[in-house]
């Protein structure tokens, strides 16, 4: 993660905000694994993908991914609910334990990197979709252990190149067609 | 939208900025029609979506929507490069022009509501997949005809309620099981 801030305090803060969030507000406990580094964007091609926008002297996205069914234990837990099925309901509510970890991952990292705005989520829900993130961002994933299934939480951060992002060769003006 | 910009202000910019990018770095017209105002996220159940996040005193989320032959369109104006199928230089192409018509809106809505900052774009490709944001918010749908295709420009803003956007009922600490 270039300067600034390592892999290994980033996978800290995740892992400290996901085990809290998990255990106070779920009542679930997350067992972290091994984290690792990809250079493509999160998320399966089936299942439940949540984005975060982070923006500030560093930009970058925040992303919780899981199975359908892991959506619905987190929901379930969140709402005291029963969930069978993927609705609204359960597509806010991994919305907002995704806002809560990266939002707790934030105040932690701000520390190091100076202040960030956080967006709204997304969370897109599909059976055949990919996802990715532009250019050369890496992301750190933490995956976790819970209830038996796999989640992750994974972040891409890079040092906020102005506005435009522009890359060389890549949306160059001088190369516009007239 | 609230108070702080009216949806015709931001229709206004999201129109001038998508006219602008296309014109200046696809070489194509985009003409826009009639906007409209959608409670739920962006995004057809097929095809290519991108998301960027905003963050500062207000919070949203900028997308584009289009078909997958549109995104092929794109790119091969952006890039000068035949596009047959929908590949990763396809979705970084949709993301840098995500990035410069969000980018363009946000200078402009900068003047009503105060510095934002802009995260890194994601881009969705799929046949099968929904997306959803948050809670209360409208999407405000620009949508544009260009080459016979049929694309959307949307945005999705609130005045930041602060670092967790806890909802009344949802995700409340006093409801978290023990």
């Amino acid at each position: 993660m270039a300067n600034g801030i390592s892999n290994e305090e980033l996978v800290q803060a995740i892992r400290r905000a996901t085990e809290e969030v998990f255990s106070t507000m779920l009542g679930l406990e997350a067992v972290p694994q091994e984290f690792y580094i990809e250079r493509t964007a999160p998320g399966p091609a089936e299942g439940v993908v949540s984005l975060i926008g982070l923006a500030g002297a560093w930009v970058g996205t925040g992303s919780i991914s899981c199975s359908a069914n892991f959506a619905l234990t987190i929901s379930s837990h969140l709402l005291m609910t029963e969930y069978q099925a993927v609705n609204e309901e359960v597509l806010d509510a991994v919305a907002e334990v995704t806002n809560m970890i990266i939002g707790n991952v934030k105040t932690v990292i701000e520390e190091k990197l100076g202040g960030l705005g956080l967006s709204i989520p997304t969370v897109i829900y599909g059976r055949n979709f990919t996802t990715r993130s532009v250019g050369n961002g890496e992301w750190v994933v933490a995956p976790f252990l819970c209830q038996g299934e796999r989640m992750a939480v994974q972040l891409c951060l890079a040092p906020n190149r102005g506005e435009t992002l522009l890359r060389p060769g890549v949306a160059n003006p001088q190369m516009a067609p007239a």
